[in-house]
């Protein structure tokens, strides 16, 4: 394999870094323009983040919510009503303070998130019970004024959802802010073949305004940490900031509950990162494109025609390498893309009545019987996702430690990149000691817990959480 | 019908400006926010518009199209290469000057549309003759900023698609460009049931930058003029301005050809323009998100689950109206919002084995057997959806007049509201002086012709032409 596509990538050992930069690049998915700090996401990395947006536009239209449209502008003030929100955003937020020829009377922000968009409407639509709970989803981009930034993971400007819903009860809200944290779960791990840790963030940790923050948390094949997805209950206080009452049964008035959520393209670096080798990219078939490249060698014309028909009768997506570059290159430029399975169809296997299958995710090369091809490929792309998901939680398992004391954690800190799991007092200073000390940052919490003492101060413990270095 | 949904809208014949403001309102299509000029476009609205993106996305990617992503911003001088097109929009674009903290050491506008983005890219990614055709399209917002705003038809902010391709020759350039005009005729005419004229625009009304710009034209009820979408061919100018060059078959650099097209919300003003009447919103079956809605008067419960089963089985969207208001009030609720078809169980009809079957574009009742009522409405959302298409052209013609002379051309567009036909000479002076005249402007170039004379300056006519008011 000295083929050009594949020249291109650094090893992952060598340098995780580098290697992911030139995946990104090799596999097509991201360009870089002369607008610094932001991607133009190509053709195949587009494909995927719309297999990602479909498989999971469905989940939240089957459990009852709509997409809206709110502008992308905040005007200064509207921003300015939630004091820890704006705090929180400020720094970060890019600013229009022309319109044609004018000087703005009043300037804006491009949304970073857009809490305040949909409390304002809120206010307006909400009037009573009968008006609760309102289920909203808004797919569009935000900005961010990142300094630093990487393919997928930190860009100035993010494709992403946001979802934002009101309740009646304080119950409800936070029911609505689990039930979508695990929806980030079943598409993390039965789609996109993540495995996933989800639990609460810290005081620190949580979102600007939030009262609490929930997280979906995945490790990076390089046990770096990666934040894929955020579910936030609100409580009160935004609908409170912006007087957003209703009228209860009893003709009472009350202020609702709320909550948001997001995911971003961010979760395409993790499939990268997480899945990827010095090949390229590897895609679960569940979430790829194109889940079966088939590439003819020799005059193939009549069997190519019947597997394609085939393929395209059980839905099962797939492309033809028909260039005219060599059988070598078009194998290494379909192990860049990460097509789930490459079928080689070629004229001395035929005459055995044979083609050959090679899965992505092994290398696995399995010669079958052309007329048992179709059904093997179809029972291929059920193993192959299964297999990266155990074989990504296996990985994952051996770089989570467990640290009982102070010294055992700076040790595991120092050695090791992966999760450590400990009992914690619940105290920032610990967290900021950790941090400080480690460059580990927690992850999140999974529990309460009654028992142990503090891994930092050796206090009386209230949590089990996880801590990991970060993205 | 004095129900309180209905109340609210204005008489079409009255003031067809407020009417179209009050449908828009009253269906919760859209809302207003204190980001000025820019509208919410509510679940229903967007809904609509996720319709209408399902079945043009289909069709792009039939005809080869992918999607991709570009940045929201650009940065003044990649705004600046190409001339004509700098000067046709720097009027109306919002400029970005701080990020963070800092002053941008480079101003950057919020795209308004985004050739210069993907020329850069082009630019990078075109070497050969093997990398073109690219076939590029684009699902994202642009701003432009306007002074007065109407919902759909004028906004700071539009939801649009815009598709930017590249072509080894001139021809095949001009081939893609008249594809995607009757691929927008496509969607207009079969699905939003809109019958339209395509044409070429003229001189003084092409996109800024193009060679030659064609326009689907739509009328709406009131005679007045809407462009629904555009087709633009560029030539190699934005190429040339970007130094885009390809290797040929015979290793000689040469310039590729390029087009971009688009269609936005405003199509959705349209249907509400061309369809509604002084009770609401009248959706084509097609596009309606809901095709049904049904209204169970007293306990039927039986009879509504195997309507909704059969109606499900044959995925045909229905909506159940189940809230404690009153029959009245959730009838002209389902018309106010337009759903094609309304279906009322009731006991009494239940009775005598009947349901009663309400065409939403006729508002004609109909009694039919329950067993049969199915088939019945699967039948009738063809029909709905023939007759309004037929409807609106026979409304259209009846307003589409032919001026021979400019006495004629004067009297007409005095006392009538509608499109004109004439023969034009083609030069601008006349284009000028007729607006000037009359507020008519050219629509669309329908034809060249080789006889007759210019409506306005008597001299040979060199085209047909349509005029009309615009919105």
């Amino acid at each position: 394999m000295s083929e050009k596509s594949n020249e291109k990538i650094t090893s992952r050992e060598v340098d995780f870094a580098q290697w992911y930069t030139d995946v990104c690049k090799a596999a097509d998915l991201v360009d870089y323009s002369s607008v610094k700090g932001s991607m133009i996401i190509r053709p195949y990395g587009y494909a995927i983040w719309e297999h990602i947006v479909s498989v999971l536009d469905k989940m939240f239209k089957e459990t009852g919510h709509v997409n809206v449209q709110m502008p992308m502008f905040i005007p200064e003030s509207l921003f300015n009503i939630e004091k820890e929100h704006v705090e929180g955003f400020a720094p970060e937020v890019a600013w229009v303070t022309r319109g044609g020829k004018e000087e703005l009377e009043e300037k804006m922000i491009v949304r970073p998130t857009s809490e305040v968009l949909f409390c304002e409407h809120f206010k307006k639509i909400i009037k009573s019970y009968r008006d609760l709970p309102i289920l909203y989803n808004q797919w569009c981009t935000i900005v961010r004024w990142e300094k630093e930034t990487r393919p997928f993971l930190r860009s100035r400007e993010i494709l992403w959802q946001e979802g934002h819903t009101m309740h009646a009860t304080k119950e409800e809200a936070m029911e609505e802010t689990l039930r979508m944290l695990e929806c980030y779960r079943k598409l993390q791990e039965d789609f996109l073949a993540l495995p996933v840790i989800t639990g609460k963030k810290t005081e620190k940790e949580k979102f600007a305004g939030a009262e609490a923050s929930y997280t979906v948390e995945a490790m990076m094949w390089n046990g770096v940490a990666l934040q894929n997805g955020t579910s936030h209950y609100f409580g009160d206080g935004f609908a409170k900031a912006f007087h957003i009452q209703f009228l209860n049964k009893n003709n009472e008035l009350e202020t609702p509950y709320q909550t948001s959520w997001g995911v971003t393209t961010r979760m395409i670096g993790s499939l990268i990162m997480v899945h990827g080798d010095d090949r390229g990219l590897v895609l679960p078939p569940k979430i790829a494109p194109t889940k079966v490249a088939i590439i003819p060698i020799g005059d193939v014309e009549d069997v190519l025609t019947s597997m394609t028909d085939c393929l395209a009768a059980r839905e099962i997506s797939f492309m033809v390498d028909c260039s005219d570059k060599s059988p070598g290159y078009k194998f290494a430029e379909a192990e860049v893309k990460g097509y789930p399975i490459r079928l080689e169809i070629g004229k001395r296997d035929l005459e055995q009545g044979e083609v050959t299958i090679v899965r992505r995710d092994t290398l696995e090369k399995i010669k079958v019987a052309k007329d048992e091809a179709v059904d093997k490929i179809e029972g291929l792309l059920e193993t192959i996702q299964k297999d990266m998901l155990e074989k990504a939680r296996v990985r994952r398992d051996s770089m989570i430690y467990e640290a009982k004391d102070y010294p055992e954690f700076l040790k595991i800190a120092k050695e090791k990149t992966g999760f450590i799991k400990s009992k914690w007092c619940g105290e920032g200073t610990c967290e900021d000691k950790i941090k400080e000390d480690t460059t580990y940052k927690s992850r999140c919490i999974i529990d309460e817990c009654h028992d142990g003492k503090c891994v930092c101060c050796g206090k009386d413990a209230k949590y089990d959480i996880y801590w990991g270095k970060q993205y």
